[in-house]
């Protein structure tokens, strides 16, 4: 399946499982109706998308979806409230995840273009790697919930190495490199991991990187604190941090966190 | 004008200007234009809610707005997009400001009432004021466009003391009081004008404080240096500053911020 063969924010025009969603202007339930029935057909066995026996009450899911991406809520993994799975499922396949992607990341090209590269190969931009970069959708939709088993199928699906780029944060990394910022890539992934990962990035286009960090094998820290030491490892080694995008708070806060940072949609799961 | 004299989400039902509203269960598009017809003919003057000549683009402002809740997107003060203006009026006016703002509180309360309080006075909850427990909309709604004249007719405004609280922020005031929590308020405006604040305070129900912390009347610096400031002073007279809530990133980052921050929604301007 490929997710995101569609760059024409709000018109889903090539891709193959929604192709009826291209040819109208159509109203938000409908394309709900339209996204869940074509994808019962497409995954059958796909709880996620089979309708839950009440309509969606779209105000309070935006208001949902409002608070835990301005880290109001917290802490949600394995529990995106039931009467919102649609809901989230409608903004992840639909043009809203496009649009916010693609307008984050303009204003993070604006910034970068105005920046005063110093060009000794010192100049950072760090990119989160999962629902940044490379997005786990698939996941959730082979899965047919929004259970996110980090230590069962969802390290089973990462391991497969299959994610596929957002080609907004795909075009980002390439003009910021255009620029002449090094990239950093920091994975919540371990290291024993890395042969898949690198796979995966290389086959979504991502083909050149200054360091790509992993998660220590035995690395115990939660996110913020992880991605802080690596961040610091970077600014001990003499690197000034720019940019930094993730779709994680956990990837924006802590210490070192960079000059300016970019938060990417995402109100499927929660990384503390 | 009695701007929050409702508490039904989604029905304005006793507003003055806007009865119409409150009798349908009706969509956006016609939400807008009953807004924009019945503010115009209250307002005849008001630029903000004439037609402009072509409808918003609600999935591009939606972005803008996610943008700027997040963010992303800064120092957008005194420029709302034009082609966002209704848009903003629209979430400002209707229930979806209402429903962010009773989220964030509810999520605030869940947290309050989790934490062990050592009742020994110095357990504090800070509140911004403007736009945070007194709404500032009604000077937009007068001045008919959403530019913050800051130095001049915004001033004049807030100095007569006659802005309206905010229902949650208002109930979570009291709620977090009631458990134990001192309160103060930090507040961007200068010292010279606490009089006018202080009985705009009283009068829209915030009766009681431990502290009310102004800016200098000669203090030059930015939101975000001059809240941590008054943060640092706190926590070196003893006080724990455990939940803080404000609708300016510039009110909840810096340092000091506190154990647990707290994002109001505030789509209409930006303080650095």
């Amino acid at each position: 399946m490929d997710l995101f063969n569609h760059d024409n924010y709000g018109n889903i025009s090539q891709h193959k499982h929604y192709t009826t969603l291209a040819t109208q202007n159509m109203g938000f339930p409908l394309l709900i109706l339209v996204a869940t029935i074509a994808t019962a057909v497409a995954f059958p066995t796909n709880n996620l998308v089979m309708p839950h026996g009440r309509l969606a009450d779209s105000a309070a899911c935006l208001s949902w979806r409002w608070a835990v991406e301005t880290n109001n809520i917290k802490d949600f993994s394995n529990k995106v409230p039931e009467e919102c799975a649609d809901y989230v499922l409608s903004y992840m396949l639909g043009s809203q995840f496009r649009r916010d992607s693609k307008l984050v990341c303009d204003v993070a090209y604006e910034y970068a273009k105005g920046v005063n590269l110093t060009r000794d190969g010192k100049d950072v931009w760090i990119f989160d790697v999962d629902d940044t970069i490379l997005s786990c959708l698939p996941y959730f939709l082979e899965q047919g919930s929004w259970d996110l088993n980090v230590q069962t199928t969802y390290g089973t699906w990462t391991r497969k190495g299959e994610a596929q780029a957002i080609p907004e944060t795909l075009d980002l990394y390439k003009k910021v490199m255009e620029l002449g910022f090094k990239i950093v890539f920091i994975t919540g992934m371990h290291e024993k991991d890395s042969e898949s990962r690198i796979k995966n990035l290389q086959e979504a286009g991502f083909t050149e990187w200054d360091k790509l960090m992993f998660k220590g094998d035995n690395e115990l820290a939660y996110a913020e604190e992880f991605k802080s030491n690596r961040r610091r490892e970077l600014v001990e080694a003499g690197y000034r941090i720019w940019g930094n995008i993730g779709d994680q708070w956990s990837d924006l806060i802590g210490t070192f966190v960079g000059d300016r940072i970019f938060k990417m949609p995402n109100p499927m799961y929660y990384v503390p």
